[in-house]
């Protein structure tokens, strides 16, 4: 039960997306450049690092909602798995193991971002923008982290749900697609 | 020396928001929103969450510039200083205290958040969009703390610096405005 009063079938972020609609338009809009917009970095390589510092906040939701679309958008199930569980063997890149090294520093405090890590990250081929955006996108998920649990929203825990909020979120991104949302609420309510 | 190439004359968050304009446009309207939007919280009580937040993170930055911002709303100095010292027998309400204790347990994680304080907030007044507000105002500092000091932003040490930027925000709010914005780049080169 949230601590506020939100639609009973929508768990996670999409409850409390629809409760303030107002807010919610900038922080779709800032997701979907960050995470869709035009980057060197793929879709994939940043559904990543919003799965790294979820699953570092302990956010249940927002870990399995961003694991389900890291895996839609890399057609396989084993990184995603591997950057929680044992970044340094995870089968990406070396310049992407860094940048979820200098995610997983961000969500603890910006302060512990190291010059070691951004030198070694232009070192692997990181480009300025590539290292801020990673900076920025960790920031933004310890926002919706902090929001999805700290208002006690709830979280499903049929994998099914996931699937279908994972594979809306390859096929139309963060933007408030009516359809795909109908689409969700029923997956929801069954 | 951050750690991506900004301007020289724009320190903290200023120069982030100038260097990738895409992203800073929904960044600065969802501040815009929470902080200076209609509201039954003050724009100082507002700002005293901003400054509640960045000061647990210390971010020295985001703490300075809202602690100034609080402190012309509010047209002292004494609450901005008391809440961050010694909360509890700051000069606010007893609806602002528990806002403020909710709002210091989101930045530790949103889990932090208990029954207890929601339903104290509640006993004195607070409404749902209040325990709204103060969770997603807290989050989105969350979110800056982490920008301006995981990228390693310049922090300007006279207290002048701040003193405009506060009299900016509380004039012309977190929307782009070249004018108040040149008067800050001079107030930031002298």
């Amino acid at each position: 039960m949230a601590y506020i009063p939100l639609e009973a079938h929508l768990p996670g972020i999409t409850g409390l997306l629809e409760y303030r609609k107002d807010s919610a338009a900038p922080i779709r809009e800032l997701t979907q450049i960050l995470l869709r917009g035009p980057s060197t970095l793929t879709e994939g390589e940043r559904e990543l690092i919003a799965t790294v510092v979820s699953n570092k906040n302990e956010c249940r939701f927002c870990t399995a909602a961003h694991t389900a679309a890291a895996n839609i958008l890399l057609g396989e199930q084993e990184t995603s798995a591997k950057v929680k569980e044992d970044l340094l063997n995870a089968p990406v890149s070396e310049k992407m193991k860094v940048l979820l090294t200098i995610a997983s520093q961000v969500q603890v405090s910006g302060k512990n971002v190291t010059v070691a890590a951004i030198r070694k990250a232009k070192d692997e081929g990181a480009t300025d923008i590539e290292i801020h955006d990673t900076v920025l996108i960790a920031a933004l998920f310890c926002l919706y982290n902090r929001y999805v649990d700290g208002l006690a929203t709830v979280t499903p825990t049929d994998a099914s749900f996931y699937n279908s909020l994972g594979e809306r979120l390859k096929q139309h991104g963060y933007n408030r697609l009516p359809q795909g949302y109908d689409h969700l609420k029923k997956q929801s309510a069954e």
